[in-house]
């Protein structure tokens, strides 16, 4: 087999159909280039074939069983299961994974999750967890087995060992503008959430301006290769497609949005926010088969919060993971940067957006994010917006307040936040939360 | 500029419409590459882009430009011009560059010719002047000039001086399936034409089985792109489309080709050949303004092999460039190889077809080309054609004469050549030689 040969199978030859590679030459490139043997020039050139020609879902499919097997995958044996995890693509006060894996985890589910941190204007998981004082997200394999077992979940991030190939290629594919194909999204997103250790994932594909995927088309093409494709493994899967226009929730920060964590799990905190974490929890319990339908999974996950219980295995999993959940409801709504700045409506009038990658852009301002994966985060920074979109309010009312990690970067922010919100005189439509579910 | 924002554009934006690349970023590119500035990966998935996106004439132009002046440019100043070459994307008993140059240059044309070698199943116009006993194809740039002054044309193979970025490039492209481009096979060619120092081009698009291009519509789409981008530079050109699925003319062979050159510039020769051969100069001679029309430029095409002028300037340049003309007539019909077979019509019948593409690949076979770049040729072997498409033969007539490097290649050669003839009872339509005309 000659690498030339897949590309030009791949590329597809004029006047002939297109034909699926097999696994076979799928192998061939993926193994040819963990192990150096094929050049990252040829890699590149098979990489922008893929973008314009696709792949179908068994090549998708082969790509990400290859992918996931560059590296280690993560041993449960023994463990009771079943392990699911929810995987977002990523949107901005997007800290669903943390309340969600304890409501989960309290009806019987494991939760292996594995996170990243933030990366231009959409927030990072592993970011906001540092931000609880003495956190730790670099467990031991070890660690992060024994904390599953004792908690029903824990948070880590990704070690070198998980998916090198997909270290590779994301590189080579940054650089060579074949970041935006969805079988190469969704080969990489699926070998790591399978690397991790799950049988069975919940994607929220996230549509939207503050969002990866700015149209329905291409978050719903997405979350329908992520499904078939994990399908296509033998894993079960499912999808929720939802508005990331707006922020999600009303905190945009590290500690901030830990608070917000605790709001949910207290029952508290902002609706959208809230039932998107019922939205995301009942996919999970459906697909780990605790509850029988939708109803019976929506009664279980709120049960997991009325009772204390998703609030509790969250305080406990702090203190496992090194923090001291004590001391953390000492900061609750308290710890705050001490610069600080207040976003106030400009005219007597209805808030017709907020728009979602204005404020993850001025958050990687305020320090809640970075512009390179080598900056430096501000654990306290950040926005609580008090008024959303549909809210009315008169001229100098507060709309947010805004924390950040030093002086000299409030202005580009306020003006960034500023420039992000639009008045209406009349109400604004309701916008849907959850789009569509593919299953 | 960044090379993943230039590959990017090129490959397009989702929603947006495709943009042309300027001029400073196809620079960007080409120049980063030739100076190692840009890695090689980067390189190749622009490539695989231009593949599946093209490029427009204007880009195709500053592509051209820009490889054009990655190296030397032969310097014809001081010569009278005009400077007119022709080029061939190569084919199957192709000599036609041969008898071409002195018949123009007997009319008042300088043909500064860049040739190249065989490769696959397509002849080199070098190995056929390497046949000819002492004839030198490595010209110095003061040869190369004198020999155009004193001669009207001089033959030689393209210096490590000229474009080398085309070199460069040429060698990415085959590895990473992107050499069959419109525009990079347009670059590729007119950049190696320009820089020897061509003011107007005319091109032989070769069109069937033993052509590159191997269908009309891809056959006209390069002739278009090559025209035009030649306009675009400011150059005149046109192209002739041609057919390329019967081997042109009755010899096949190094050696043998420089027969059917002397017979061709004797005014003898087979009909196609010959026919072509002035056709070609019709189209050089308007391009140089040397007659107001197409019969003007036919007479005088005519007049320069009745004359006996252009046979004249052919022996002087064997002469010039290290031959002895008058042993070369010594060996004209008589010098062959003695590994020869015949091969027989199996049936009485016409012969409906001979496959330009399998005689070509046995000529690789027989020692006329080669499979690799660095095999050697052998000057006296090839195939004699003594029966063509149309014809009718008896069982046992001779069709070719065959000739070998060695005794062992000429089993699998003949086994290809029988396998190359088609017979039909009654006689096959007669095929255009020319399809069509770009200018």
């Amino acid at each position: 087999m000659r690498a030339t040969d897949v590309i030009m199978k791949k590329r597809g030859i004029k006047g002939k159909p297109l034909e699926p590679l097999t696994k076979e030459e799928i192998k061939f490139i993926v193994d040819g280039y963990v192990k150096g043997e094929i050049p990252e020039y040829q890699i590149s050139a098979f990489l922008m074939a893929v973008y314009f020609n696709g792949m179908n879902f068994q090549e998708t499919a082969a790509l990400t069983e290859l992918m996931l097997h560059s590296g280690e995958v993560m041993d449960l044996d023994g463990l009771s299961g079943p392990f699911i995890d929810k995987h977002s693509t990523g949107g901005v006060g997007d800290k669903l994974s943390l309340p969600l894996a304890p409501i989960v985890a309290a009806c019987g589910i494991q939760v292996p999750m594995m996170s990243g941190r933030a990366l231009g204007h959409t927030g990072g998981t592993l970011d906001k967890l540092d931000s609880i004082e003495g956190y730790r997200t670099n467990l031991s394999k070890t660690e992060f087995r024994d904390f599953i077992k004792e908690d029903g979940f824990a948070m880590t991030g990704q070690t070198k060992e998980i998916v090198p190939a997909d270290r590779l290629m994301y590189a080579l594919r940054d650089v060579t503008a074949t970041v935006e194909s969805i079988p190469l999204i969704t080969a990489s997103i699926l070998s790591k959430k399978i690397a991790e250790g799950s049988q069975a994932l919940v994607f929220d594909v996230k549509c939207g301006k503050g969002a990866f995927m700015k149209s329905r088309e291409d978050a719903e093409a997405l979350a329908v290769s992520l499904v078939e494709t994990a399908k296509a493994m033998g894993k079960k899967a499912s999808a929720l497609i939802t508005n990331m226009n707006e922020p999600l929730g009303v905190m945009v920060g590290n500690f901030l949005e830990i608070e917000e964590t605790i709001d949910i799990l207290k029952g508290e905190g902002p609706k959208d926010a809230r039932d998107l974490t019922i939205s995301l929890a009942i996919e999970m319990l459906l697909l780990g088969e605790k509850a029988k339908d939708e109803a019976e999974a929506k009664a279980l996950a709120e049960d997991a919060i009325s009772s204390g219980k998703a609030l509790e295995l969250f305080m406990k999993n702090v203190d496992l993971q090194g923090g001291d959940s004590k001391k953390l409801m000492t900061q609750y709504k308290i710890r705050r940067s001490e610069f600080v700045e207040e976003l106030k409506a400009e005219e007597d009038a209805y808030i017709s957006s907020i728009d979602a990658f204005a404020v993850g852009m001025a958050g990687v301002n305020l320090g809640v994010g970075r512009n390179k994966t080598t900056d430096d985060v501000c654990a306290d920074a950040g926005c609580e917006i008090l008024k959303k979109a549909g809210d009315k309010v008169n001229k100098g009312d507060v709309i947010m307040k805004v924390y950040s990690k030093d002086a000299k970067s409030l202005e580009p922010a306020m003006k960034l936040l500023k420039e992000a919100i639009t008045y209406s005189e009349t109400a604004p439509e309701n916008q849907d939360l959850i789009y569509k579910t593919i299953r």
